[in-house]
Formats: structure tokens, sequence, C-alpha cells
């Protein structure tokens, strides 16, 4: 079986609902398969249905907890909802992590949700691309909401957070979560924050914290981050969180705003595959120990300086890649 | 006056010591300078004596302090040290750093020293390669230290940190900064920890803490990061963390390890600069609203999708590149 009909074959399954076929189409983008593209190109015309959340916050902040509340919170009305967790990449944490997902076991029978969990792999940057895909998959399969879950804040954090339609920063009270750490960044996507363990002492010092800071400077005119109180392990606050999750995407739709993302979005997406399209042919010429590789070693020679390198490499990869004009 | 003899002016000023000609050369890397690649061919030859340490760590952890430190060990043993401290984007800490600048003024009379701020300006990707940039700069004008300091340790920071040779993690004892709150990727790039503010309680617990953490997994069978604890604000420790950035140095040099990293970074950034040359390609396509903005539209308008968009741009881009064979 050629690769064309292997991909017709598993597209085929996947549009009659075939659970396996998703976990396997998952499992080809994870694995940089090269039918990858073809099966993204066939599921395109299926996509942008779904309405994607974005859970981010410090690392025991109870994101997972929340995930899952939202989840039934969206099952009682009848949706569907699939949860992308991705995972850091040191194995210091992974065990925690580990026992995250297991909460979340009550859903793990429930045909109306998939829970995929994703590790970094080591390639921070292409975790992004890789989780934008599967939020894809997971649309075109047909889930109403898709939920993107990632432990911490840095930039490969707020990259994969680029994904999402409503983006919920996730804060305690407590050490360590005080509004002086919060991460460069953190305000400008958050569209609504969530203290969870409202319960805790402190809860309502860090709210008004933040809404210090949005007083400051926060959100646009039209919509100001709601900081909504919750407490995942008492059940509290779960309707008024989702209550603010659907005024923020009443506002985007009726604003235009939701659109006018989205087509943002595709537009970047669409030159980030062009960059990794040009990161392959160089890397391809990288391999062949040619051309390439011996001017960097006159450089690492230090025979010729990087910049001048770079030129010469550059007019090298576009001449040899097989689009350049009629050969 | 054409560019060409500005830059050759400039680098004969730069070449005889003129520190307003250092400072220009800076601002022109940090402005973009259409000059600036010239500029960075002429003193590469110039590079490579200076040695780099990288300092990073969570906000408060008293980096500049360290640095500031640092730099008076240094002093005292006559060598010069440039320094470049790296500011995160957001409009909120902004106050905070100001001060901690301030802090430095000791050195600001010292002509053997020469401080540096540099904030992201809004790109985090392109902050790595200014920083890296700058540094070349520092250490072609003879400072025989370039200390790199940013805050906080995401993704963006840890890029910085590949500029230099020895890299400090700096942690404190108390809220926030438990293990359990390191990073991923903060372990892997640390030669030295540092625990600073050893006279508060804890600093006992952190230290062993990150042995601990070193006994499961950490650094290589022939470097094993040391933890050294230091009070700046007491100046006791700093001549036993100097040792340590002394005798990592040595072992870099010994092994051989010193000149095969800076091989390995010759190499990385050069392929950094074509990736850059190839997206100024890419970009002066998009400015002219033609064919790459039509197809643009079209993955936007959901006639066609971003795989096969991406193969007609980057082909396009080659063909218009004005490098792709003659023309």
């Amino acid at each position: 079986m050629n690769l064309l009909d292997s991909v017709n074959e598993l597209i085929g399954n996947f549009k009659k609902g075939n659970i396996r076929a998703l976990a396997r189409i998952i499992s080809k983008i994870e694995n940089e398969d090269p039918g990858k593209d073809e099966l993204l190109k066939n599921i395109f015309g299926m996509t942008g249905k779904a309405y994607v959340v974005g859970v981010t916050g410090s690392p025991g902040a109870g994101k997972s907890s929340l995930v899952d509340r939202m989840t039934s919170c969206l099952r009682k009305k009848g949706e569907t909802v699939g949860i992308i967790a991705v995972d850091p990449t040191s194995p210091f944490s992974g065990g925690a992590l580990l026992g995250d997902r297991i909460r979340m076991q009550e859903h793990a029978v429930d045909r109306g949700v998939y829970i995929r969990s994703m590790g970094t792999r080591g390639s921070l940057g292409g975790l992004a691309r890789t989780t934008k895909e599967v939020v894809k998959v997971l649309d075109a399969y047909g889930y109403s909401w898709v939920i993107v879950e990632t432990v911490g804040v840095g930039q490969a954090e707020l990259d994969i957070m680029h994904v999402a339609d409503t983006t919920l920063v996730v804060l305690t009270p407590g050490a360590g979560d005080s509004i002086q750490t919060i991460k460069a960044g953190i305000m400008e996507i958050a569209d609504i924050f969530v203290v969870n363990k409202c319960d805790l002492p402190g809860a309502d010092k860090v709210a008004s914290e933040i809404s210090q800071m949005l007083d400051l400077q926060g959100g646009t005119p039209e919509w100001r981050p709601p900081v909504v109180q919750v407490s995942t392990l008492n059940d509290l606050g779960m309707d008024g969180l989702m209550e603010s999750v659907e005024k923020h995407r009443s506002y985007l739709v009726d604003s235009g705003l939701l659109e006018s993302y989205r087509e943002d979005r595709a537009r970047k997406e669409t030159l980030e595959i062009v960059d990794f399209r040009w990161r392959k042919l160089v890397n391809s010429q990288l391999n062949y120990q040619g051309f390439v590789n011996d001017i960097l070693n006159r450089v690492t020679g230090r025979k010729t300086d990087p910049y001048t390198a770079a030129d010469a490499i550059l007019r090298y990869v576009i001449e040899n890649s097989g689009l350049a004009g009629k050969k």
C-alpha cells in the first residue's frame, strides 16, 4: 500500500468518526510522519468550527483540575470536548503531571471527551506548531470545544496560547504567585484571569492586585479581562467562569474579532510552514557534507565571518532548492 | 558621506579605543541599522578573546548585585569587564530594573567597566541575536570578560544564555524559589548554581535540594555543577564563586570543550543569519501586496489550505529572490 492509499484510508475512517483513526493521525503529527502534511491538507476543509480555549499559569495552580471542571460544565450542556495537555520537557516534573492526568479519569470513559497529553520531545518551537495541528485535527473530528492546557508561562507556552480564541491565565493565592512574579507577556495574553483555590486566604488579595494592574494597563476599552474566583476542589464559581468564557466568545463574534484573529492566525501559520520548508531545504544541504558544511568550517576556522558565509549559503541553498526557475 | 565611509570611520575610531564609537556601534546593532552587518564583518577578526559569563535566575534573586560584586572581583585582578543587562519587555517591571542599574553606579566612572542595558523592544527572538552581536562588539573592543545578565528563565532567556561560556543560575532561599518552580531546561544550562542571600534562613535547604537534583541528573561525569552560597549584601562567598568560575573555565579549556562549543555556536549563528536573511526575502514579498499576499488571502478565505499555499509561496520567494541562478 503506498503512502497516498494509506492516507486516503485513514481520512476515510476519520470522517466516519473512527476514534482510532483520530489517535493515529495525532500520532503521525507528533512523529513528523512523511504523510502528515497530506493528512492536514485533507482535513483543512473540516476545520474552523470548534471554539478553542487556552489554559495556562504557574505549576501547581490547578490547571488540570480546572480543565476537568470546565469539561464537566460543557458536557452538561451537551458539548463535546477535545483536550490537549502539553507537558514540559524536564524529567523532573514528569511525575506530578502524570498525577494530574489521573484526576481526569472521570472523563476517560466518556465518548464526548478526548484527552491527549503531548510531550515537548526536546523541541519547544516545534511544540507550538504540533499543538496547532492537533487542535485542527480535534476540530475536524467534530469536538465543539478544544481546550489546550500548558504548564508554565514561558515564551514557548505563550506561543502555544496563540492557538486559543479565549485564553485563561490561572493564579492561586500564596507563595510565588504574587503579581510581581507574573511573567512579562502574560498580562497581554489573558482574556480572563482565574484565581483558583479561592477558599484559601489571600485569594481576594491576588484578585485585587490583578484588578489594579488592569487599571494601569490591560485589555482594550472593549474587553477588560474579568478576574474570576473559583475553587475546583469545592466546585465553586465554575458557572461564573463559564459565563465569562461565553461572554468573551460573544464579544469576539459580535465585534468581528474572532474572524479577523483567525484570519491572522491562518496567515501567520502559512508563513510558519514556509519557514519550516525553508529550514528543511537548508538541513538537506547540511546532511550532504558538501558546500554548506565547507563554508561553515571556514567560519569555525575563522577564515571567513558569519555574515559573508550566510550570504553564500543563502545563495547556494536557493540555487540548489530545485525550485529556482527552470532546471 | 556614504555608508561605507561612515562604517570605515566608525571602525577606525573603535579600533583606537574610542568609547563613543563603541556606544554608537552598539546602538546601530540595536536599531538594526543598514550598516550593521558591515560593522560586524569588520570586527569579526578581533573577537574570540573575551570570556563570556551568563547570569540568569528568578526576578529578585539579586542578579544585578551579583554581577556588581563579580565585576569588583575581576577589576581587583586587573581584568576589564563589559556588562550586558537584558531587561524584560513588560512595562510593569521596568521600574525595579532601573533601580538595579543604579546599584552599579560604583563602576560608572571606571573606564575598565562598560555597562549596557538592553530592552527587548517587543522581539524576544531578536533579542538573543542582538545580545550575541553586542557580546562580539564588547569582545572586539578588548574587554577581557563579558557578563550577560538576563531576568527570568523563559525560553528567550535560555536562548540568550547560549552565548555564555559559563552560565550561572542564581537562586534565593524562600518563597517561589523552591526547586519545584525551577523552569524546565534551567538545570541543563547551569554550569554553576549560586544560592544568593545565603544569610537568610533556608539557604542550606535550597543548596541541598539542588544537590539532590544533581544526584538524580545533572552535569556530565566530568563537570558536576557546584552549588556556591554567597551573600552579595554582605560580600560573602564571592572569592569561592570566582574560583568556581575559573575552575569551570579551566575545565572547558583543558578538555577542548571551549573550542568545540565556540565552533558549534559559530556554526549555529551562521545558520541563524541565513534564516534571518531568508525571512527578509519573504517579508520583502509581503510588503509588495503581490502574489504572496494574494495567496495568503486565499488561505484566510478558505479557498486553499496552508500547506498548498506554503509550497506556492516558497517557490515564488525563491524564484524572485534575485539569487536563483542567472537572471
